[in-house]
């Protein structure tokens, strides 16, 4: 059986383009540049003023004032200073007027009627945020394969771009089965659960901006085969959950052999999410989760999220206790109080009700022992 | 001058809740409930066979071997066991059929004919999760209050509910000022930038949901001052960037004063964004945010975020290098490189371009020394 960290490079070998589309520059949070963003001016494209204050012409020694010849606010047209012992009113955000090579805050300076003095030795060039300074007309500013962050969107946007190109985001099918399952809104019988892994698939892929369309499909081999002989060809990403494990109705392996499926892996060394099937139907990439819910959340957060480029690191926390070591990687509910994590007791991987004080999963290796007061990463749930 | 940690105390300490809503569960990631949510049944509803093998009745021996009664998969109704002495094909999922008390995986057992050999010892109830193990009917399983994960979604899809209720989202306004801006699409005048604070500030928003209106005013304190007075009876979150400075045009504190508003502070202790001011305004919060592009983004993530219910940690690095004390509390950007984190070098606040590599912000307390090898947090820009 392949461990953890076999299937996880498997699952991002595969990883493929969907191809690229232009979109408005609004919605480009964290999609993916698929063109180099090119400075269509110089950063600043100015000398730009830093501070409040005034513009003065110094060379080696402070005027004992300097009158006042006019004021340039940001957004002004700046007219040239017309004697170097004047000075000029200008606000942060103001091209320099021509001639001027220092500006001078209003805490070193006072007003009188028509002059200022300055208290303080300036220096050429101070509070002048310089023309190009932080790049030229011209330069890469960000490369194609970024992913677009806050940051990155005013930048781009203060090269003149309205649209961008991107890369595609995947087409995603999730696929239920399973006969004791029943729909949220029906009162199960004794026998039936509710059916909620497409919520939570569909709630996990939310935090990285994507959605999947459901099918729930009847227990049978038939319905499957045929779903993923037609969803394989109009999706790029089929996801399942349930009918991966030993049992006598999970026929998903024996359906891949079928349409001719190229089966990457079948099984983990992990706990939960030992069954965890990975394949390439058609144009789809498959991912066969183990129904449990507990099995499907960790195997989506550590494979198929990795897959679609998303994170969902939490950051590090302290180990409030030891942990045994165990012969499966093991992902295990963690609750958090402050900077330390603890364990959460739950009653196998069935047990949904425990994940709900659960900050998120921490992830042992097989035969690992973790000791108190140690930094682990935490694997989010999402929120 | 307040400290970050004042500012940020008093930012949190006027939150508001803004009424409720029922909404789709569907839609319900990372909504903060307004209702308890209780289980209308037990969890499991039934005892629930954890692995695919055989039920029987187990009391201290295991029999030779074991007739083959019936089979129960996952959803179909369990017929009680007829007779003691054997055997009933269970998969994951099914309900345990009445009588048996112990389910024995397919790896410890054999099967022949009509009957099945079992080579391993079980012990009673073993590979059932049994009802009522993880939670009674009518237990309280998430309190009003939490923040909804992917977890959550599917226990409250558990418990029935196709719609919950929640807090309802703050309505947002943006507003822009300063004559040098012009659009994106525009090509700027030699004293001009282009606008794009709206679109990092909808960016930030959008990693948590969120979303503003935006609207540009004209450069005046009569518009900014009619604006406020409408927007601040029509929105609960008002953010602006620019105007509340020291400049000459800076005349936001002053609008404020005319139209009644409660600033709450003006100036904090900190680089960049130390002009940031906050208020309230009839039913609004005004975040006051400065207009550099640093001291903004800035702002917005260690202020605007933490109060609509965020946090943009992205867990703790290694520090590469000593960082000397200043007597300001400093937001600096990083570069990461594996666990590793270094200082990015920038033009000042109006630097945008230099945060183009940057993994997210650091934040080191006035008069605080770092040293290489300290693990810091970092905030990141929200990708």
């Amino acid at each position: 059986m392949i461990s953890v960290k076999e299937a996880l490079n498997i699952v991002l070998s595969v990883h493929k383009s969907y191809g690229t589309e232009k979109i408005e520059l609004a919605d480009a949070t964290s999609r993916t540049l698929a063109e180099d963003i090119i400075a269509d001016q110089d950063f600043p494209p100015f000398n730009r003023v830093a501070m409040d204050g005034i513009a003065i012409v110094y060379f080696d020694n402070v005027m004992p004032y300097y009158p006042i010849e006019s004021r340039v606010n940001a957004g002004d047209v700046p007219v040239p200073i017309q004697s170097p012992g004047n000075c000029i009113e200008v606000m942060t955000g103001a091209s320099l007027p021509d001639g001027c090579n220092c500006v001078v805050p209003f805490e070193h300076i006072e007003k009188f009627d028509d002059y200022y003095t300055i208290n303080q030795n300036p220096k050429a060039w101070q509070n002048i945020h310089k023309q190009g300074q932080d790049a030229k007309q011209g330069n890469v500013l960000l490369k194609k394969g970024n992913q677009i962050n806050a940051g990155n969107i005013s930048i781009i946007g203060s090269c003149g771009y309205t649209q961008v190109l991107v890369e595609k985001q995947p087409k995603i099918a999730m696929i239920t089965t399973g006969n004791e399952l029943v729909d949220v809104a029906e009162k199960p019988l004794p026998h039936q659960i509710r059916r909620t892994n497409n919520l939570l698939i569909n709630s996990i892929l939310k935090r990285i901006y994507l959605t999947a369309q459901h099918f729930h499909l009847e227990d049978d081999e038939v319905s499957l085969l045929n779903a993923l002989e037609k969803l394989s060809n109009e999706y790029d990403v089929i996801i399942s959950s349930g009918a991966v494990s030993a049992g006598k109705k999970d026929y998903i392996p024996a359906v891949l052999d079928k349409i001719g499926a190229t089966t990457h892996f079948h099984k983990v060394n992990q706990k939960p999410g030992k069954p965890f099937l990975f394949a390439s139907i058609n144009r789809a990439t498959y991912f066969g989760l183990p129904g449990n819910p507990m099995s499907t959340m960790v195997c989506a957060l550590r494979y198929l999220v990795p897959f679609l480029g998303g994170s969902f690191n939490a950051g590090s926390y302290e180990l409030n206790h030891d942990i045994e070591p165990f012969s499966k990687t093991r992902f295990i509910p963690v609750v958090r109080n402050n900077n330390q994590i603890s364990v959460l007791k739950t009653n196998g991987s069935g047990d949904l009700v425990s994940v709900k004080d659960a900050f998120g999963f921490i992830e042992i290796a097989d035969n690992q022992t973790l000791n108190k007061g140690e930094l682990v990463p935490v694997i989010s749930l999402g929120s």
